[in-house]
């Protein structure tokens, strides 16, 4: 069934990914758009202020994308369920797990669809290194995240703010990769957490998981350069190598898959699907082990950070 | 069905709750101990140094109960899940929400109850504080839970490493018995959690609520003198104070209830129901909305602490 969609928060996530996947997509409309900046408008779609005026006004949408940070985000979550629209939020679904967990209450007694998106599963490595190692054994799963905060972030003052996650707001990227490549879930034994002595959230993170296997991630957000995410697999049968974010896959016979970035397509297919079977998908278990890392993870004081 | 249980890890809680408790409850037979520590034996029952001894020398065991430290508990559920056994977990359930939800996996893999217990809960004027607060409109719902660390863990340095939640430790028992009453679930708005600078943990904690009631706690490990544990509740038809951890309820009325404390009994005989009709009781909202303060919790430093 084809959906009229409208789409909460027009900043540079919505421009580079989503607006351009939605029109990629067919079956998918985007007939709104809410933004507090009132310049931020989308030729084509009715521009509103908030997602209260959108809905009174437009009673034809039939879904939600939310990409709006995490922390203005429930509220409109919530308004939009109540409403009965189906719901796709950008990762990380919300600023507490609890709050998600009400979100999906919502959800299920509405009986609408809420999706809780997370991009780097889309990347084209992804699934192709879950079905590579699903036969073998692993010995050791070593995850590095490391890009500068200058480069993506540049003067954005929020990052560093208590609830904005610092380096996990990239870490959960590769969170969301690693739970979706292990053939069993596993918990955080012990993670270290960097805070630069002037900023309230992390700047770096390791974490190490409680597993015969080693597992361990290294996550910093203060390497000049390129950004560098790869995830380093070795089993008894064999190396490979997720890379690129997940985009490129390597074994010992060479590159599997080096592929062009269609996450946010992969993203929105996902949406309709779920919405013509009438299922949820709400996978928290990226975000709790952020949560864990915070919750068990020894606290170290750094260098202040300055932009 | 009548139940032998073993009981893992014999310290200060297990004397002074967990075997009195067991001792009461028809149906319920200690047959077998596990500790590290060889002198902690307890009279008619097998005492053995771990808990991988005890399963494979005792399999008339059908329940275990681990009073353990919730560092300590995750390898002895899961092993006595895989065994078949009915287990229940002292509070927190875990050290990481993650390593919970593989232990209900495992428990209904295996068709048997897993029970994650939070005693306060059962505290005589909880479930009377909730049915009292129902049929009303609540305004406030203020938790003050203050008490000294010095008592309650005199010289107890583990409760200050990464990992042991410092005065959450006490305040997880605040936030089960404020799930437990609330009507419906809530979530952190902000927290400030205060850590001493020679330690890994926070010795206060202040949290606020997202609701259009004043749902705040306040927790505090370092207030000398009596523990002061207690809930006021403002309501548009009249107010309440739930006082002494639970046990004393009373309403503008007067004291509905002020009882000696059953806490442990209630829960074994809640294990032994849960047991009887085949199924789980894990309920991780208290933990999670520690995990959420510890997530997008500022942090502020405050003088050292010495014991």
């Amino acid at each position: 069934m084809s959906q009229s969609l409208a789409l909460v928060g027009i900043g540079k996530i919505a421009r580079k990914q989503h607006i351009p996947s939605i029109a990629a997509i067919d079956g998918l409309s985007l007939v709104a758009t809410a933004s507090r900046n009132r310049a931020a408008t989308v030729d084509g779609a009715e521009a509103f202020p908030d997602l209260t005026t959108l809905l009174a006004a437009r009673d034809d949408v039939t879904a939600i994308s939310l990409a709006t940070p995490p922390g203005a985000r429930f509220g409109d979550a919530l308004a939009a369920l109540r409403a009965g629209k189906h719901v796709m939020l950008e990762k990380p679904p919300g600023s507490t797990l609890s709050e998600v967990e009400t979100l999906v209450s919502e959800a299920k007694a509405q009986g609408v669809t809420l999706f809780a998106s997370w991009h780097s599963r889309e990347a084209a490595g992804v699934k192709m290194a879950r079905d590579w190692l699903k036969p073998r054994r692993l010995t050791t799963f070593r995850i590095t995240w490391t890009e500068d905060v200058r480069d993506w972030h540049p003067g954005q003052d929020w990052v560093w703010s208590a609830g904005n996650l610092g380096v996990f707001d990239a870490g959960t990227n590769a969170l969301s990769v690693m739970t979706a490549i292990l053939p069993a879930p596993v918990h955080l034994a012990s993670a270290t957490l960097a805070f630069p002595e002037n900023r309230d959230t992390p700047i770096t993170a390791d974490l190490v998981f409680d597993s015969p296997a080693e597992i361990t991630a290294h996550f910093d957000w203060s390497q000049p350069g390129d950004a560098h995410w790869a995830i380093e697999i070795e089993t008894t049968d064999g190396a490979a190598r997720l890379t690129r974010g997940g985009a490129r896959f390597e074994t010992d016979d060479g590159v599997k898959v080096d592929a062009e970035d269609a996450e946010y397509k992969r993203l929105y297919a996902n949406f309709l699907a779920l919405i013509d079977v009438g299922r949820l998908d709400v996978d928290l278990s990226p975000m709790r082990h952020v949560a864990d890392a915070f919750l068990l993870g020894r606290r170290v004081q750094v260098a202040p950070f300055h932009w």
